[in-house]
């Protein structure tokens, strides 16, 4: 695409001077709709060094409300952000609705950047590109717009850009040497480009190479597509978007009333030994993940009252403080709402070499979310191939996935309630909500039944831990960390 | 994408059974909104031979009221077929809106035939994946659901079914020899179609792999995906489509406001001459060029009484009557305006070596439609680019493409439309509806001052033919379409 690029036909100065600004007003109008309609709006800057994505993004922001959006510029990623999936440096940046975040380079120039240096070939290219193409398609399904610009100069213009720039002195530390390589490396560098612009312009995050030879021109070209986009997503508020086939291995699960709960008991003496032995099998196998630097994710789900506390604190008190994290999942904040609903996950992910356990999950998408009308039928029957995406993104990432689903009967549950009822410093545990929830016990059975089916992938599967004698529960979800991590530690060597 | 699916949990016989029957029904009512809310639905089948794509079919329309749907089964192209562009046999068969399309095959078998013979490779393939895509892309954005599902078996069962075929007298005629390569190549056409699927499978038109081992559990799978795309896409039936850039060259073009007229004249003595030896010489031309199969379309946009009519009759008078055909456009008929906006030119093309005349064309969607409010402004905006991406698939197949906007001035409309008021015999050319549309001249001069600059592309150019002297433009037509006809001669050679 950048190769078959041609110049549109550029008007006198005079007229884009006055173009330019009839623009910029209509994009700070156009702010104010965008606030009113809650859209978060991404618009991605990318091109050739020198090309002037500084000065052009100047310009698209003359006249707008420095309250509503924000600029970030790429930086280098640092020690940190090398210790997290790729995406999640770039994820972290993404708008609340209502707002715009203008990207001054964001995940392109670093992957066209290990392209070039031969870091990322062959199928580890592939699966980048498969990577960004599910960011951006669950972006715009989750109604973000997304604009992605590249400032195209050709190899004169770049050339004397990049003189001038360094035959003044305060300006020349702004040439690396990297941008002088582009330079003498033009031709390859244009191949890298217009494969990834090719492999990555989809209709829900178009691509609109923009002709940068004059920065003015630039940013006209650009103030015109942004105000178009606008437009249009602002018409398509109450977009449903198409639920694609789930591509991942499914393992068969049972339903939760096939699950039975019979026998599932541990005596107390019994309980101690095993407890004791497997906390101390997992204190020693937490410091070599440590030292192998895999990420772990554990979830739990469950019925209200199934023992999740409990069990979560016999995982915990095996391991170093120092390696783990509980995150505790309540109803999002208003400026996590106002988000993707997966970006409160991407910003609470484990470090590699750490342990993060989700005291509730993503999965209320599919449960509260579905069952309280919290978001649209579309979204709650998207969202199991978005998660699982989601998961996959994880696990290529490197990180053990272990997804607990907490189970009791429903009579279970009643005497569980009325006991934290009776019992006046167990009573601050049961709240109205809970009692209420408890009504729906049907409607979460379905619930939870299509969720277990949908996203019982091989990378990372569901376990029931049957809890009716939580002590069972507990022993039966050590032995399963234990074994995943083990597992993990052995496919890894150093 | 096929070589990475894994089959999902098949459920047991008799749920299967049952659940075919709910979402059969699902869909019978499902066709009563598509026919209230003028839906039209592609649905297209592909797969391995012998995976059952005809029983599937009959069981997804198994409830369906006839009236509502068609099957198109995928023959052989006719040599009429092979001298029409790729794309038109399938477009032709698009359903109207309200209808269903189920294509038993369609380009993509065309496709992946030809890469597995050798006859499409490298650049040639990626041609026909763009203009694949592209067409996918320009249904769904003009309103159409387009659904594709590949039916997937695997080398075993694809032999062991070739073999109960082969070994039924019944049935023994069905498997050809294309079939049985097929099998002994299965890895060699599992690259291809894999390769297929991932190039083609988009948002606007994705691919859903059907697991066919069992063919009731196929037409499951199907019917679900189906009545939830048709559910999704009902919801979005105010969707308005991004306006994505227009990657082609444009050409500048002056404005009406700068076109003089002055002097655009010919003396009648001179005319006579010129006209006689033009007509002489497109008259050759026109033999050489059916000889080397050119398909020739020449179009013609201009004001009311700009003289179109004797334009385009000096040209047809020097023309074989076998070798062309004047298509003039009026409003579409209702069958027409319920398909794509372009499926009515599509219908109308020259074969190749034939001569198409439309006196008006496509560009309605840009001036009268736009104007008038007969679309939203989302579809004029979008059809630039359409326009551009559709004169582009036509010179790619070899068209020469001639657009000729006739002008006139204000002053000299109102005179041709008072001569024909007053004069008796030329009182049928004029209108109530001329004189409403000569009211709107001002936002005629915009719209084709857009259309203009956004659609002069260097393979389908405008020409702007001076008409206040008729003789004049039509001399000069004359001499551009030798002219053009010349050079397409020149470049072909047999």
């Amino acid at each position: 695409m950048l190769k078959d690029f041609v110049k549109a036909f550029r008007p006198d100065d005079a007229q884009v001077r006055e173009a330019v600004k009839d623009e910029q007003l209509r994009l700070a109008a156009n702010q104010m709709k965008i606030k009113e309609a809650k859209l978060p709006v991404m618009v991605v800057f990318e091109g050739w060094s020198a090309a002037g994505k500084g000065e052009v993004i100047g310009r698209v922001i003359k006249e707008m409300d420095p309250r509503f959006y924000r600029v970030t510029t790429l930086s280098k990623p640092t020690e940190t952000d090398l210790r997290y999936p790729f995406l999640r440096r770039f994820l972290m940046e993404i708008p609340e609705g209502g707002k715009f975040t203008f990207f001054d380079q964001y995940w392109m120039k670093d992957t066209t950047e290990e392209a070039a240096s031969g870091e990322i070939t062959g199928a580890d290219y592939k699966r980048r590109i498969d990577s960004i193409n599910r960011a951006e398609r669950s972006l715009h399904d989750n109604g973000y717009l997304v604009m992605k610009f590249f400032l195209q100069i050709d190899r004169k213009e770049q050339k004397k850009r990049l003189k001038a720039l360094q035959e003044d002195e305060n300006t020349a530390w702004r040439v690396t040497e990297t941008d002088l390589r582009q330079n003498r490396h033009y031709d390859e560098y244009l191949d890298i480009y217009d494969r990834y612009l090719e492999d990555t312009n989809r209709s829900v995050a178009p691509w609109y190479i923009i002709d940068s030879s004059n920065k003015r021109w630039a940013a006209l070209q650009i103030l015109r597509f942004l105000n178009q986009g606008i437009s249009t997503a602002l018409q398509n508020q109450a977009y449903a978007a198409p639920i694609l086939q789930n591509t991942f291995r499914l393992e068969p699960i049972p339903k939760l009333s096939e699950i039975s709960l019979k026998n599932k008991t541990i005596e107390q003496a019994e309980y101690k030994k095993e407890l004791d032995k497997l906390q101390a099998q997992l204190r020693e196998l937490h410091y070599e993940l440590y030292r192998k630097k895999i990420p772990v994710i554990i979830c739990y789900e469950g019925w209200d009252a199934a023992g999740k506390g409990g069990n979560i604190k016999r995982i915990t008190s095996a391991l170093d403080p120092r390696g783990f994290e509980v995150q505790p999942i309540a109803s999002p904040e208003p400026h996590e709402k106002a988000r993707h609903f997966l970006w409160r996950f991407w910003t609470r992910l484990p470090k590699t070499g750490h342990i993060t356990i989700f005291d509730r999950t993503w999965y209320g998408r599919v449960m509260v979310e579905r069952i309280e009308g919290f978001c649209s039928e579309n979204d709650w029957q998207r969202a199991y191939n978005e998660i699982n995406e989601f998961e996959k993104e994880l696990n290529d990432w490197g990180a053990v996935i272990i997804k607990f689903w907490v189970q009791i009967d429903n009579q279970t549950q009643l005497e569980r309630f009325n006991e934290r009822q009776n019992t006046p410093e167990k009573r601050w545990k049961i709240t109205d909500e809970d009692w209420r929830n408890r009504e729906k016990w049907p409607q979460y059975e379905v619930a939870v039944d299509e969720m277990l089916s949908k996203t019982n992938t091989s990378f990372a599967p569901w376990h029931i831990l049957e809890s009716v004698d939580k002590k069972y529960a507990r022993i039966k979800a050590l032995k399963i960390v234990i074994d995943e991590l083990q597992k993990a530690c052995d496919r890894k060597k150093s």
